[in-house]
């Protein structure tokens, strides 16, 4: 970090980074310069300064006046018209993209259910390119695509999917040719590192776990309100921890881990018999978890328990999760917080049984939606990390 | 963060960080201008701006010059003469004091063996005080002390110590008082967090976890080079994962939890009868290590057998510590370094069963001292964050 006097945005000085704290903390609204000195550590005729460079380059603007006592204090506001982030998402059987301003509101969005392990790299590239042409209103600021696996974001290579079968697959190349965009401006993150950064931006808390459930089930830690990757991108990984001694047999070789019990069709398994249109494909995950929740209100014993089984699996993985990481929240995410209603108690229990467990355990409030709108977050990001960008694109 | 352009140190500037970074580059020994603006991503002429301050604060000086292709480089290094690092440790059965440099160097030490359980907080804290007048040569710029339970270490308050049967001890405070230091003076923090912490400045690694060994096993976690505590100061706890369904029952109220198989004592008694030496306390954590590892060496059956189910039960524990944590390298600590040899390739072999199990398996290199130096590290820690107080100190 570079100290510097200049007001240009050199990207490693440490006037970006508080032009990046300032635009940062305006995401959840608009705020006085009082508020912002305080909550990025910057003295109050730093924030003027600050701000006035940020107007200058269209990316705040006033937001009328905080009324109090005493004198009244202007409100700023993110400005940032024109400014649009990209976020991208490949599921097992859908594709998204969404396109929101700076604070993550959403100005345009299209999905289509497609079997993407049946289209094949190339072509889901091909079609997730023709959805974001489609949403797009002029060219983003930044892009982030969210993937079901494991993912190097040092290199944004998608290292493994299962359930797509990909195996190092260059998303970021591979679609920065295809948006005509610079390689630079796309991030590729796991599914549950974004739904994790989602729901700590949007006030979950800045210590939390975030627990993704799907075709497979994934995990996302936050700490410090960044994103935790460990040492290859690989951090939250909590599919393979043992939750039941006399379980099924698990991919990875070893008997009863959390996978084995959590993933959507092991626990629609569990709620009815074959054949049911519960195991219907069609219906893709938000219409089978519908049909199960449905289920449960209706009182149907064998939902009823496949759940409640569900939780006391997550809640003994969880436990461990907890130990590990002191968390002050663990997010259920994914289908679990479709379910949270008949989740977080279980979970509770086996937290509570631990002689450390006191994180608070919550549904996800961003539901199935979590990942997209962390992707689209990470997508502005590029632009509060070098808030010069704006202006060369506007140029 | 403020951006200010005065030369004085503000604790919140970025001059101040940059200040910090440069003195934490030169622990690991004498730098050149260019190798610095590198390490802490500062340019050049910056450099020697935050160096000419530093020299005038006497806190690093020339230390000839680097041989190269062209014309050679001058080199710098930490000074801080009379600058002292006072770092305490609490252990069951030992209280220690170590004076040292900036750059980590042992200017002195002592150490008693005690019953520190018996003795009780007070006499525990007036021998440690008395420890600490015996080894310093001058007031100590920064101390920390190394304590074995969990510490709220925001609060600097000791919560638990199962071993000392010790509960919200204000260690801070009342160390203080006796060594007539303010209390912002003074860091308390988790033995395996401070073990972590040496390991990771000393070079093993800035994506870390630390395994510590002892009348208890605990774990402390680095990443991107410093400590990760979680919301409540308890994160890297790993005693109750689960390692063995049809184990002994755990204080925690469940079965084959880690702790229940990797104490020291648990694991002494699986390697010799009752009665036996080995169990005996006069000989402390050392003696009786030693004794182990001479049966081992003398390929006495049981003994072997004792170490080797215990690196089973920790590869198990290790390889969801991996899964979570994507850790660079794991690092056995405590009486575990000790048992190295013979811990490393089981652990390895578990690990690798994994389907994401591909962190390094090393012992402690500083072995029982880690904790130790971990908190000379972080006694130093309060001088680099605020480089004035050393002038302060010396005026």
């Amino acid at each position: 970090m570079a100290v510097t006097g200049t007001r240009r945005a050199d990207p490693a000085s440490p006037r970006t980074a508080n032009l990046a704290a300032i635009l940062r903390a305006l995401r959840a609204g608009p705020l006085s310069r009082t508020q912002l000195a305080a909550r990025c550590g910057v003295g109050k005729s730093a924030v003027s300064g600050l701000l006035a460079e940020l107007a200058e380059r269209g990316l705040v603007r006033a937001a009328g006046v905080l009324p109090g006592n005493g004198r009244p204090s202007r409100l700023v506001e993110l400005d940032g018209e024109g400014a649009y982030a990209l976020a991208l998402s490949i599921e097992a059987d859908r594709l998204s993209a969404v396109v929101t301003d700076l604070a993550g509101h959403l100005l345009a969005e299209h999905a289509e259910t497609v079997d993407v392990a049946a289209l094949g790299l190339q072509r889901c590239l091909d079609e997730l390119a023709h959805l974001a042409h489609r949403v797009l209103p002029g060219p983003p600021v930044g892009v982030a695509i969210s993937v079901p696996g494991l993912v190097d974001s040092a290199a944004a290579v998608l290292r493994f999917a299962p359930a797509l079968r990909w195996r190092d697959a260059e998303i970021a190349g591979l679609m920065a040719a295809r948006l005509n965009l610079p390689v630079e401006a796309i991030a590729v993150d796991n599914e549950a590192n974004l739904g994790a950064l989602a729901e700590s931006i949007e006030g979950a808390g800045s210590e939390l776990f975030y627990l993704s459930g799907g075709t497979a089930v994934g995990g996302g830690l936050v700490s410090g309100g960044t994103i935790l990757r460990g040492a290859r991108g690989f951090a939250g990984e909590v599919g393979h921890i043992a939750v039941d001694p006399i379980g099924e047999r698990c991919s990875c070789g070893r008997t009863g881990c959390l996978e084995t019990k959590a993933n959507l069709a092991a626990v629609l398994r569990a709620a009815a018999a074959p054949g049911d249109p519960l195991h219907d494909p069609a219906l893709g995950v938000e219409g089978r978890v519908a049909l199960l929740k449905d289920r449960i209100r209706r009182g149907d014993q064998r939902a009823v328990t496949a759940v409640h089984e569900l939780g006391v699996a997550l809640g003994v993985a969880l436990s461990t999760v907890v130990d590990v990481l002191d968390p002050e929240v663990v997010v259920l995410g994914g289908y679990f917080a479709e379910l949270g209603d008949w989740l977080v108690e279980p979970v509770r229990v086996e937290l509570a049984a631990r002689p450390l467990g006191h994180a608070r355990v919550v549904p996800s409030e961003l539901g199935l939606r979590a990942p997209l709108r962390g992707a689209a977050h990470l997508a502005a990001e590029r632009l509060f990390a070098n808030p010069a960008l704006f202006e060369e694109a506007s140029v």
